[in-house]
């Protein structure tokens, strides 16, 4: 079962002015890694080329190809170039529309890869937020677009590092319209999205999942805020009557304080800060974001673009490796799960 | 000079029915610590006695007084009573009016003795938010209490574990109402209090602050929220013209998974969970909370009133124990200033 035991994920550059490209090219410098899975890049090969060639990156030879099943030799990095022909120039950490742009068509056409079977999963380098705006694209953030783009409205922002894993019911949005999305029917989503995943991306039997509280001290009885007695304690009820295991909701300062978090099988937080913060403090950069709630698998590590260091060699890959191992590792489970 | 050797130090009770008067008694249990400074507890005699005999506690003698500067042997703990002649029955873990009453008649009684010099600091067991509520206090907390009594506006909860110090723009407050909160005067306001503050209470001649952004990635410039841009950045630009040495916006998330705040003397946060979930995350329960910008000294352990565990000698006094030193460094640094 060469497809199970090697499955083929594809990467996509990220923004090309950005670290992106490099720990692309960084995570694949190893031959053992790639004994796990087979990549194909997504993105511009002209953008990679430059990349390789400022790091002195000789691990493999680029080639461009036209389909995902293109068949290739071990030591070939297959590219699908998403601007064939031309040749562009890279601006070391600018954020630029021409960077945005391009860094949506690699996500477009890997999200099309992976909707039609030529790939088992893909792991996406950062964007630009700032570049796609200017690029022309009205989407909050990568996982938005690629949700809309499968016709998904049910899935949910994951941050996962080992048995840490943070589910988020609000992400990309400002602190001032956080609250809006606070109701009973979106925090139960997440809760079914959520429990859902831990079964079928991550074995898990019988999920057990923290709700933390949107305000100061969970509210404190109501008197710093009404979302929790108005939507956060009813959700968490409306998911236990459904069997989903749910517990909360919890003050997040104390909740992490105590490191409470290690008995249950994932926390879900209320807003982008309130998730992303501990668990980057807790982490320290080896985290990974995953996409519950996808009919495709699809992880990225968790940092940004990087401008200040593009093109210096700097970036650490490790982040993009953990991608692709919990990358390989859900694809592996979804295959064995349609197998059984 | 024995008042600065051995500055008195005010510990209310907070909550009767919390955690608080055995974390006060079990910080006192080591005579080496008293050797620091001269304890009085202010708050309630018999609530007192009814948690030593629970905890088995006879470290010291408790004695009621009348006046701070009562004169009592080194093993008798003085207890200024907020209510003699009356026995009250401790309701362990239960959240009452009665006890938010009584937990804020000894912030009162304790911060007029602050205020007429009798007391060098004080340092202030938790208080039930609820519970002050449903007692009839309409404020959000000790914090902003203390600060109305004081007749001071510009003050700033900070947090503290070593050289990590954590500010906060807005307090005690639902999300909800945050974005009202970040405004260019708000935010100043605050960098010159936590300046002034690691100045004169930290000892720091130049000191730096770090000031973090109030949407996801900082508002990716302007794209997930405008704040920063209208408010924040030209706070810190004002700031540096005032000649306090100021950086920022950071992303949250970002700042804290790469530690930067190890490069800086302080962090303002621009909100309660913001701050207080990586402070929380970073020192595991041996911060302390302290009032930057008052006329008189306070600070106070940072975890709650614990009900869930009140009255079973499982409290841990490690956070109660810092906010006496840290009283007691900074009550001494205000003497000597008064004193050059």
């Amino acid at each position: 079962m060469p497809h199970r035991d090697q499955p083929r994920i594809a990467l996509t550059l990220g923004d090309p002015n950005g670290v992106g490209p490099e720990v692309v090219l960084k995570s694949l410098s190893d031959a053992r890694m790639r004994r796990h899975f087979k990549p194909i890049v997504v993105g511009s090969l002209s953008v990679l080329r430059q990349h390789a060639e400022k790091l002195g990156w000789s691990a493999m030879a680029l080639e461009g190809v036209d389909t995902a099943d293109a068949d290739v030799g071990a030591d070939v990095l297959p590219v699908l170039d998403t601007a064939p022909g031309e040749t562009i120039h890279v601006e070391w950490g600018q954020t630029t529309g021409w960077g945005g742009r391009l860094s949506m068509l690699a996500v477009e056409r890997a999200t099309d890869l992976c909707l039609e079977g030529e790939v088992a999963a893909m792991v996406t380098a950062p964007i630009s937020k700032e570049a796609i705006s200017i690029g022309g694209y009205a989407v909050p953030g990568h996982t938005e677009f690629i949700a809309e783009r499968v016709g998904t409205s049910q899935y949910t922002m994951m941050m996962v590092a080992d048995n840490l894993r943070v589910g988020l019911v609000t992400g990309h949005m400002p602190i001032w319209d956080v609250p809006k999305g606070i109701t009973v029917e979106n925090i139960t989503g997440r809760l079914r999205t959520i429990a859902a995943s831990l079964q079928r991306d991550f074995g898990i039997e019988r999920p057990k999942i923290a709700v933390l509280g949107l305000n100061p001290h969970a509210g404190d009885g109501g008197v710093l805020g009404r979302e929790e007695i108005d939507a956060i304690i009813p959700a968490i009820r409306q998911a236990c009557d459904e069997g989903v295991l749910t517990f909360g909701p919890f003050p997040a300062d104390g909740f992490f304080a105590i490191g409470a978090y290690r008995v249950y099988d994932a926390v879900l937080a209320m807003y982008h800060d309130q998730g992303l913060v501990p668990f980057k403090t807790i982490t320290f950069e080896q985290g990974v974001n995953y996409t519950a709630g996808l009919p495709i698998v699809r992880t990225s590590p968790d940092h940004g673009t990087a401008f200040g260091i593009a093109g210096q060699g700097k970036a650490s890959p490790g982040s993009m490796r953990s991608a692709l191992f919990l990358a390989v590792d859900i694809a592996r489970r979804r295959l064995d799960g349609e197998a059984a």
